[in-house]
């Protein structure tokens, strides 16, 4: 529905072979020993290259991992995206971006520990990435809330900004990386009560 | 409204002094070099016992902690329970549960860090202790639900316990100390804008 949370600046030629020579070094170091164990000098030892020629190319391993955190954020965002698309209703949009969202968060958590580490940072620091797919999550509960208003599924009442920003902090526990790390055995009952919460407050 | 969280058990006699000489030097421990890094040891040189003396009346680090937690979110608990009871309805009452318990447990997080660090322990582990704290505010919104009911402010379609789960679910992220500390930027907008939706959805 929105668009991917946007890269984040680099430097240097864009296509440039060593750039990915670094995020591959940078994916199985930060897989194998953890993010922040990670340094750059590890990662330019890793590619052959000096730590001043890996910083021509990312001006910090935070850099890095941005774009890390950002390919991994994006492919959760078209996976939130998918399953909302063929939802028949603003009602079933609703309950299908909570499920979609704490269910790819939850399966990082789980398949991907390491990578979903860097994305907890990335919610804890507020890094560019973190912040644009809180942002995409929050444009898509506006797009379904007036696409729900449209179709007479939902009130109209309640000034649109606090009834998204309402919703938006109920569902964030279970989008932000550092939040959801703490909330994942309350997923199985969120997912259900949480819509189904929302909804009656939407109820015309 | 509610009994405060019922403390831990705990060894030896009940009112025995040196119970408290352990509690009162791990709280001066807790609070300059953190819960996680004290240990029993450091806590009996400081009673000027030893350690096997000390296992006498805590089976563990973790029991003592528990005691001062307790202490605390028994506190917490009647700064609650008398900002509601105060409360002219049920409306109110709903309003005055999240402001307190969030409002609450940011002071503790700015004010006594090391204190508000062995809560996100006890929030983490699932200490007794936490679990009682949570489990008192879920009570309590079982209560403001059937005045609220009674009184006809909040519809009575939706089975208790799933309107009462779904509240807590939206209000756990500003009780339990784990979730809080990554959650702090968001407490006035959650303040004024989760009981707005909440009573949107309890509306007859």
């Amino acid at each position: 529905m929105t668009n991917s949370p946007s890269l984040p600046a680099t430097r240097g030629p864009a296509d440039h072979d060593v750039r990915d020579q670094i995020i591959h070094a940078a994916m199985e170091h930060f897989a194998h020993y953890g993010y922040e164990k990670t340094t750059v000098s590890d990662l330019a030892k890793a590619v052959g290259f000096s730590k001043a020629y890996v910083y021509k190319f990312f001006e910090s391993k935070q850099a890095i991992g941005e774009v890390i955190c950002a390919n991994r954020l994006a492919m959760i965002m078209q996976i939130i995206n998918s399953s909302i698309d063929a939802a028949p209703s603003a009602t079933e949009k609703l309950r299908r971006l909570f499920r979609a969202a704490a269910e790819a968060g939850s399966n990082l958590f789980f398949h991907d520990r390491k990578l979903y580490d860097i994305a907890a940072v990335a919610s804890r620091d507020q890094w560019a990435t973190a912040r644009a797919y809180e942002e995409n999550v929050r444009l898509i509960i506006l797009e379904i809330l007036a696409e729900g208003r449209a179709s007479g599924e939902f009130e109209r009442k309640t000034p649109m900004d606090e009834a998204a920003l309402g919703i938006f902090l109920v569902l964030r526990p279970y989008v932000n990386a550092s939040l959801l790390q703490h909330n994942l055995d309350t997923i199985p009952d969120a997912v259900l009560q949480l819509p189904a919460l929302i909804l009656r407050s939407l109820a015309p």
